[in-house]
């Protein structure tokens, strides 16, 4: 299992399983000389943790994070940035009725035909949680990108079959949904809570916003702004489509409706979401992420065990009916990775050329 | 402008602009003693060229493939393979009237931004021309997927608003769309015609499938296989989405519907595309990219010069009013460039560890 | 500071300071279903602990490694193996007097210039404790190739002037120079001692050879076997040249000495040490590093302070007056990496053209 | 065959045979802007290709360089940077009556092991002609860096045990061997012309310098200066050692001789060769590269076939007795590549905490 490293200036590598000792993040790259706490990370951290509601799930994880290099004195110092967080809520014995067998919708099975082998306490290295790794990585590129202005802004678009009405930023941290419309997340939740009473899941779509940009980021041809957030984004297990602008629907569209005309003050409309050619073209960035049920339901399924032979299995346990709330602040995270790596890039073009930048 | 390579074992790297001396690939990590000649290369190319038929652009453009490198007596012998297509049919002054203006939906703008210099001839880098080299590349990629059985089929599925009703493999070659279904190809060339006539073009939706693939290919977490095809086809100028499997409806979708069970003979649906976790579970896998409509129309349009002033543009000349059925090989070379590589990853990690396999 | 991570397929990325609160390693790209357990790597960190004699520093550092995750009852799993030592004995105090002072040969000035911030307790991430994560590291690849029956070893051939008069390499570790001459270990000793004695350090030359090597390893051009050699064993900051075979005596051979002709039963002769054309020609590879006498010593120095005024500065503390004999485990842990990772390369491209190999 | 790329920010692929239809490299990341035409990166090829006088070979190869793409009136575009050497005298039937043979001291026989096919006309890809892709690549470097007042300078310092015994740097250009003592260059030429007569090769030390450096140049812990720059060189053919500063003859020093000072007007002393922790100390970049005499001699050699049976081989052909002169400026070349591309990443880090630069 290469490919546990995501970035090429800002550059992180993730560990760890979900009941192993711990999981954590490695961040190359960090810039020398920024204020940088604990608990700043742990804010973000806070956002993608278990238990903050009923539609999340109620497993208790601390998520408590620990530096372990790469500051003094309150600052960074140009050194490798480890963060860990040790495991501690796990409850391995649940898993062991069904560790061989393969649960529907989960990597169990893909796992295990790759490596031949497979760390079933829950889920291992393809759970959720290995997540938590990145909003930490997530919020020191948030804080490099705001001081230069950028805001990142992602929420609940659509979930359980209900659509936000309205786009209101400003109510998203204050429902449980992170939806940005109130009225519909309290539908969202009341639909929700029905499909946990019967032990189903649901997806939805997170819809995702950077304002603040300035024209010019994304490398041509193969690192295009859109197809590092594509790779970004889809780098999420649940996460099964993304689109950008228009998406989807400007497969229908003609060339006069869909093209945004550059004006004397920014650009008429932006149905590219603020991308052309692979570079942004200043306007915000805007792309939605499709997300898909959580695999993990308590309705009994089919399924084979490792010896091939067809089974039933039910899984116990506490699981979010919605991953939506909590893959926001991912979404977030991983975007800011993203644009974090990139202007570094165009830094670097740019700087060379400028002899009065640098040493 | 670095990021012109794609692949960690399987590299390609391209270059060249739409109206310079010429366009071109190296491709580093070819195995030795594969039989490769130019024709078949040039089969490939001849799918993506213009001209070939009233939905496509009128262009003349040789694309004549030529091996600078790589091979000798008709076998590649392990050093990097390069490939070049020299430009002939390029009219550059055509573009001359517009070279200080900012074709709407075009990368002239970000381009501009991001280099403060640009090549207006053709649109320079940012040409579709420049995918030429990444389907010469993928000839090569298709051709070792081949050796394993494995084959990629993508064809146009949706156009002008019009779907195809079946998903009929057989006849995608014969019909000017490279569409599924001849009787919505004859409606959906009808209606590009039309919007030709009035200068206008239409985008579409193009589907990939990938058969005959092992489980166990894709490399957690950040180099999953669907966010490794997402980056790749996303580094197409004109896709601006894609979705694996029920992609976007997945996210109105119950766990209990979406989750593919596994039986004796294989997964009981293909909700997933073929990846779970990131890995491809030995079904096929299947995706879709939302193509825009072609960014250059004749239809006047607003505006701005270099200058900042506004302007009216009107962009004479020969282009595609549907890109999609040129698009679909792109789409399968850039999908055999992924499975190549990671497939080589992979075989890497296995083959270590079997003491008999290697020198 | 990027540039933490070391390698492609078998990649390693390290981080810590030597008075944080620990240092530590993530390999990505071990392969599946290695038996390994945290003694076996313990048993190479326990040849570069300080402490070991009277050549080396009498700091007591345990060095006790930690598996935070990537193995499940007792196996690799594919996923990142994450391995910590946690700090201990650190007096960092000890560092205070001397905290804005440079200490000459010491990267204090540079990383001062560079980072514009300095963790100035026992050298921050610029001490040679960094190399115990390489150590590490290097256990796991030492002994995936000990599976192919590769067997890497380096030891003290001079040092303190001294040289080896002949090549025993069954007795470097019943000596605490590991030299592979026990006489002149003695005499090494009794000098070393003297110029401990007196506040001094010196240097040596620490020679490796990997034998058991197939023909075929390395990757040209630039991933030439020797140059990637080159520069894993350069990247200890202790290390100021290397030489392969005949190294710079070559320089005055002529080529009708120095080229090694093939014969029936191997090479006749071995100037190449065991590279041509960047790739192993089946013959042992053996290299040569020249190490710099240790930079801190007793005396007392010339240099500035963070301010730029002439100071005099007087390091006290506990240090290795030679340090051929730890950093002997360490070039044997960056030359494992370097031929694991490299023989997965080429694994990669001859299994991908044997359709009889993979899944 | 992997490896043919260099760099991180500032990348070049090379590809290309000796006696194939040509060799080029592609630069991805030249920054857009920088005035560039095919006559300045001639002079360089210039100082490269053979038949420049009697120590040198007597092959003509016009090595006039062609670029592809990259440019545009007159300046560079920030897209890649395609430049093409097609090849012209090559007279591959001399090669014909040893191509079942390996010659010593050639990567013939490893070529072979490793790809099971090879490209016997003039050594392939292994030829050192290779090489000219490089000095095309680095004479764009050169310029980036000139424009910083950053001079790098190689030059023959030993060559046919004769060493020069005064560094003039204004006399290289002006003799046959790029020495730098002119008496000393008329000894090495008459003792190369006598070994040349009888069919023999020589080797010697080219050392490089490069002045007007910033402290702070380089990435710890794995890409420090030295080891990229050691990486570079080692990547020639004939390159069989590395040495920065006082290098070998380090080992044998002690601390109170070896630790620079730093003074006021910079260090006392310069044995660490400008680099300390792996980062440039704003003083001179010093280092010395062991030349191997040439493979390629006229007299009689033991050898086997490829079936395995010994045989004699006799290599006519025109060859450098003595390549020193010719690798001069491929030395200063990679040397340039690594020094723009450090500086590159440098820049990048400082540039994104500096809110004041970039768009």
């Amino acid at each position: 299992m290469s490919g546990n490293s995501f970035g090429t200036l800002f550059r992180i590598t993730t560990f760890g399983e979900s009941h192993g000792r711990g999981l954590g993040v490695v961040i190359d790259g960090v810039p020398p000389g920024l204020a940088l706490t604990e608990e700043e990370v742990q804010r973000e951290l806070d956002r993608r943790k278990p238990g903050q509601s009923s539609v999340t799930t109620s497993r208790k994880e601390s998520d408590e994070v620990h530096f372990l290099s790469g500051t003094f004195e309150g600052k960074t110092t140009g050194t490798p940035l480890a963060m860990v967080l040790y495991n501690s809520d796990q409850k391995s014995e649940a898993y062991e009725p069904i560790k061989d067998l393969y649960r529907p919708g989960h990597a169990d099975y893909t796992y295990h035909r790759k490596y031949g082998i497979r760390d079933w306490r829950g889920s291992g290295r393809a759970s959720g949680r290995e997540t938590a790794a990145r909003v930490a990585a997530g919020a020191v590129a948030k804080k490099l990108l705001r001081m230069r202005k950028i805001e990142i802004t992602a929420y609940t678009l659509r979930a359980a079959g209900i659509s936000c009405e309205r786009r209101d930023l400003s109510v998203i941290e204050e429902n449980p949904m992170r939806a940005c419309d109130p009225e519909a997340a309290e539908r969202m939740i009341a639909r929700i809570e029905e499909l946990k009473e019967i032990g189903d899941s649901v997806g939805g779509v997170v819809e995702c916003r950077v304002s603040g940009l300035p024209a010019g980021i994304g490398e041509p041809v193969f690192a295009k702004l859109d197809a590092e957030l594509a790779r970004a984004v889809l780098s999420l297990g649940a996460v099964k489509g993304i689109e950008f602008g228009s998406g989807f629907a400007a497969a229908d569209m003609r060339g006069s409706e869909h093209n945004d005309s550059p004006g004397k003050d920014g650009h008429r409309s932006n149905h590219s979401g603020g991308i052309v050619g692979g570079i942004s073209n200043g306007e915000e960035v805007v792309f939605r992420a499709a997300v898909k049920p959580t695999s993990s339901i308590s309705l009994p399924q089919d399924t084979i065990d490792t010896g091939g032979t067809e089974r039933s299995i039910v899984t116990e346990g506490r699981h979010d009916p919605c991953i939506c709330p909590r893959i926001v602040p991912v979404v977030e995270a991983m975007t800011a990775l993203v644009f974090t790596d990139l202007m570094m890039q165009d830094l670097a073009f740019s700087s060379i050329m400028d002899t009065e930048v640098g040493r």
